[in-house]
């Protein structure tokens, strides 16, 4: 029986990955981080169980959490990303020539650790920019800072540590740390995953209460459960599919160019939700 | 250890799903038939150990397959359906009040058989507007017919029977097949399995040098291997992406309610391909 990794999202079913080697395994205070040598997806790495990127599927993840909110903010200058220790939403976000100060707030130093040892290409730690600090996202942002310009919820799924970031009071948080044109986007699970839905329902619930314009989009994450990914935006003043977010991503050929999913048409094209989805959050 | 079904595609990654039992097992001339009652899928059908459909998710692929190319066409009243043979792909087309003939070209009888037996839901089967002929679909669309207006191409994937259904020859009689304003469909597999990226850059190659409108686009599949699922549509004359097409989905609101993926926003956002999707076609 060869070695592989499985994760079940509903009773047995589930992905399976081919494994060559266990490379990391810690059991912290928070959850047992692992990384695997995989057979085809270059390192894994996973979390209590549950699968957090592997090097060859990371991107879509990493673009589609960052640049919508990136490309929709006029000018994003100061940006917070809760969670996200393994840098990859930092990588992206630090792309934006606007961008001057990221603050990381990941509560699980053995995340930024295990990324540096096995996923070399994952994050740009040594970057200026970049500040990470060790203590939960939920207490830090009640706790009140300068505001920011765009804030992103790269956490887990709603159990365990990251269980309060699917809680209404924490985006209100959100709200008061987000300047006036502030912009917010969170990751939201899979709509295929029924115990998920009132989850997600109530992400949704909350961020359609708080801010003027919010809304659901999705990506395509062959190792997430079931493959179909949902996220949401929220944002105080401007709107992702406005005419001058699309003029901002038309005038960033350069940046465009290291990408391999985000594009123009993605863009948009996101905010399209199968008739199932949308029913999710918007049925009564 | 529970019973489960195992799917790789690459090397030892892929898909699990939890069974309760097998319920139909046979090997035809062509290929090895089954089907399980699954944990959470409803029942699944393989062909050759590839998933096929569950009762769960197959709406989606008979959704995006069949709608894009019934709505790209004025007016489809003869349409072939080349594979198919759970039924699914019919069902959805014979929802368009303009077709009156369905010819589908099934080259295994087992297969309808089992989506009798198995998959009550999915085939509708005493439509007398169906004619099921069990033949080789390259033999019977070589042999020439009167025209058809849609031609749907529901195969498997390009090894064992369906291999063919990925040559350019095939498609060449698929344009002589097609009335002057013909359309025509085909899966086109996976975007993540590098391996069948030959075949999926071959046809696009063909549909582009045969018929004056060709275009990839995606659905996400959850049981299909990472997910990520291309398609190709080809038009000799009408564009998926005119106004004329996005006029006849927005009077169709009685069928579009009876559907769980496919709506007006999807229409025309599925043809929006990640980069990385674009690359395997675009690339010289």
């Amino acid at each position: 029986m060869p070695l592989q990794y499985n994760e079940y999202y509903n009773e047995q079913t589930g992905l399976t990955v081919g494994l060559k080697k266990l490379l990391f395994s810690k059991q912290t205070a928070y959850q047992l981080v692992e990384v695997y040598e995989t057979d085809t997806w270059g390192n894994l790495m996973t979390i209590d169980g549950m699968v957090m990127l592997s090097e060859k599927d990371e991107f879509v993840y990493h673009e589609m959490i960052s640049h919508i909110a990136l490309f929709t903010h006029p000018n994003p200058e100061r940006i917070l990303i809760i969670g996200g220790g393994d840098g990859g939403t930092a990588r992206e976000v630090m792309k934006h020539s606007s961008v001057k100060h990221v603050d990381m707030v990941e509560i699980d130093k053995a995340v930024v650790e295990a990324s540096k040892l096995h996923f070399p290409g994952v994050g740009d730690f040594e970057n200026p920019k970049l500040q990470i600090l060790y203590e939960d996202g939920i207490a830090f942002i009640k706790n009140g800072s300068e505001p920011y310009d765009v804030i992103i919820i790269d956490g887990s799924d709603p159990v365990g540590p990251a269980e309060g970031l699917f809680e209404k009071e924490f985006y209100r948080y959100c709200f008061d740390a987000l300047a006036a044109d502030g912009v917010l986007t969170t990751q939201t699970e899979s709509p295929w995953v029924n115990s998920y839905h009132p989850s997600i329902k109530k992400v949704f619930t909350a961020l359609g209460d708080l801010f003027p314009i919010s809304k659901m989009y999705t990506c395509a994450i062959p190792l997430y459960p079931a493959g179909l990914w949902s996220m949401g935006i929220a944002s105080k003043k401007e709107n992702p599919l406005s005419g001058s977010t699309t003029d901002r991503i038309s005038d960033a050929g350069e940046l465009l160019k290291t990408l391999r999913y985000y594009n123009p048409a993605i863009h948009s094209a996101s905010f399209a939700l199968p008739t199932f989805v949308k029913n999710i959050i918007e049925e009564k």
